[in-house]
């Protein structure tokens, strides 16, 4: 497997096209198509939200049929609209569908923006003709900058991969914003590969996957009302079946995964620093969660962290009430391998060394609960001024 | 029930004294004793933190007797310093029962600071002489002060009350610090009385009061490592017993509660506006309080009120991800009496009004869930560059 230059365009078998639509703004990217030459399968992982967007209920109904292409627009959510927001949605993906001479049903939609406003149906329907004429397959570059919306760079990674002595191309690209961990950081995230894989083990490798990059940094339950992974590899009669084909399919989208998760974090709104919350030998999987979770969400740790204040006193607190088991005589608090707190014993630490680590624009913080052997990594960000200032502004 | 001026010092049977110790910082009052004449009753409600203050351990094995002092320091929390830690707090209320000739066991001890480090136990014994020869019942100003960690402003109450036609005085002093909801509002309070009351009637109704006043703005389990709230009452044969005098005893503790909780939030950190959540027809009160806690954790919504943006769009965001049951179509969000989002359907409303309320420094966000009969209400306040700023600076 190796990471080679470029986006979507280096996947065979799709093309792109991406407009101007005026959705909620001039002069803006706001509308893209990712179109397949031939029926997909799909896989998606969508929201846990119960509040959710029109897109992702057509997405949920949608995601098991053989899928023609994917539409997207940013700058408009279409989340809490109602019937009238789902028969846009449905309104919007049959027009495409007639266009590219296929049902309805084989079109998927996803869309980021503010919450609570009806798309503008007839100037997107009216856009279509252009949009759908606009289809090349070099066009994969305009897909990661129209789905942007308070990121600062378009996000696209692609691979090249072998399975059974053929070479195969992995593409994707992601939308972050929001600060990383916690709360909303809506992610929208297309994934296309030109490697036949069956419905089933599409499904599962790509939830699998999802769970140790994207979900590592959205936390669980935390997510947007339009959160929405999906893949798209081409139907075949004979799909990669054998174990190391498998295999090096998992491992191009683990690496695909991670590079955009990666890019996702740096890229958060008002991110200086990202860190790694690293927490081990909790009584449990689910202590170990709660720990991390309790951790990467305190404001105080996170303003900590932006203040390169090693101050492991507030990360203490923040495991102490996550609601798992703890005890202050079995824990250990360490900025990468520089423990400050080791069984219940503050320790001397060198504040020279310690600064050298907490200047760094990524680091780890290492938590030992020494009950069992729980363990969990949530990746989180400082809380910067610039945070507030993106957040208070954007918007209404 | 009256509200008169001035904080401890107007009730009779106690007397205060503070000092500058130099606990971790010289120049600054850092080390206060309140001293009952008599012994008294005591109730107290403490963090719910797994990680706990050495002064939180004294007081957990001493609220139940009869109490003479409470000995508090700030700058320095005196937690996550293990044995040594605890051993500390029992050598200084030992001292200080020496001196004021009771036993070690009828003196309590509060704390508040940075966490991790043992206090000075020399200099703070050295200083016990002092501080005893300073007691007068006047120095009740001095321990609001002395308690002061990034507040602002000192912090008291007193009001007047009567019971079976005698006239009672009750008055109390709370430190705030941290952002109001969520997260660690580390919060010291100590309440006295002169209107005997029994040890059972005491802890009942502090512990039912505090429930609608401090925690309403702490949210359980988010507690810092620290937090005590301590009443103390006159030890008597005849307690107030009959209906009519507890009720005006609990009246009196509601309203000096809910004066010192309101004069928390206006002092936290960075805090610019105080915006009450109030959570409606929720399918229970389990799930109401989710929804409350998690809007007014939104770090979006804070965001939202620092920037006047009447951005209900992620207000309904954070309920719907709080785990409670909810339904869009169901859901209706005011902000005061304006509503944005009606039963699923998006409103047109005049922003000329909505941005009056906005500005104010206090305003409500009101959510029915049309669900059920389930409702809470949970103080937060905006997230201001002033907030990052104190908590990226203050510590290590």
């Amino acid at each position: 497997m190796e990471k080679i230059k470029g986006g979507l365009e280096t996947v065979k078998g799709y093309s792109f096209s991406s407009l101007e639509c005026g959705i909620r703004y001039d002069n803006r990217l706001d509308y893209t198509i990712i179109s397949a030459d031939n029926f997909c399968n799909a896989a998606g992982v969508f929201t846990t939200n119960k509040i959710y967007a029109a897109p992702v209920k057509i997405c949920r109904e949608r995601i098991n049929n053989s899928i023609k292409a994917i539409i997207i627009n940013s700058t408009n959510a279409n989340a809490c609209t109602g019937s009238k927001g789902y028969e846009n949605a449905a309104a919007i993906t049959r027009d495409i569908s007639e266009k590219l001479d296929v049902k309805p049903e084989n079109i998927l939609m996803a869309s980021t923006g503010i919450i609570g406003r009806q798309l503008p149906l007839e100037k997107m329907i009216k856009s279509h003709n252009r949009l759908i004429k606009g289809l090349s397959s070099a066009n994969g570059d305009s897909v990661a900058r129209a789905i942007m919306t308070t990121d600062t760079v378009p996000k696209y990674c692609a691979v090249k991969f072998t399975c059974a002595q053929k070479e195969y191309t992995m593409a994707g690209v992601a939308k972050g914003s929001g600060m990383i961990a916690p709360d909303m950081a809506t992610l929208l995230s297309f994934i296309i590969t030109d490697a036949p894989v069956s419905k089933e083990d599409l499904n599962r490798i790509f939830k699998e996957k999802i769970e140790t990059t994207y979900n590592s940094i959205t936390i669980d339950g935390d997510t947007s009302t339009n959160d929405t992974a999906i893949i798209l590899a081409p139907i075949s009669d004979e799909p990669l079946k054998n174990d190391s084909d498998i295999k090096n399919f998992s491992q191009a989208l683990e690496f695909l995964l991670s590079d955009l998760a990666e890019k996702l974090m740096f890229d958060g709104e008002g991110v200086s620093k990202v860190v790694k919350i690293n927490v081990s030998s909790a009584r449990n999987k689910k202590d170990a969660n709660l720990i991390a979770k309790s951790v990467s969400r305190s404001l105080l740790v996170k303003t900590a962290i932006f203040g390169n204040d090693p101050n492991w006193g507030r990360i203490a607190c923040a495991a102490g009430y996550s609601g798992a088991e703890i005890e202050e005589d079995l824990l250990t608090i360490m900025i990468e391998d520089k423990a400050l707190f080791k069984k219940g014993e503050t320790l001397d630490v060198n504040y020279t060394d310690l600064e050298e680590i907490l200047k760094r624009n990524s680091y780890s913080i290492n938590i030992d609960i020494g009950l069992g052997s729980g363990h969990s990594s949530i990746f989180t960000s400082d809380l910067s001024y610039e945070y507030v200032k993106i957040n208070a502004e954007y918007s209404t």
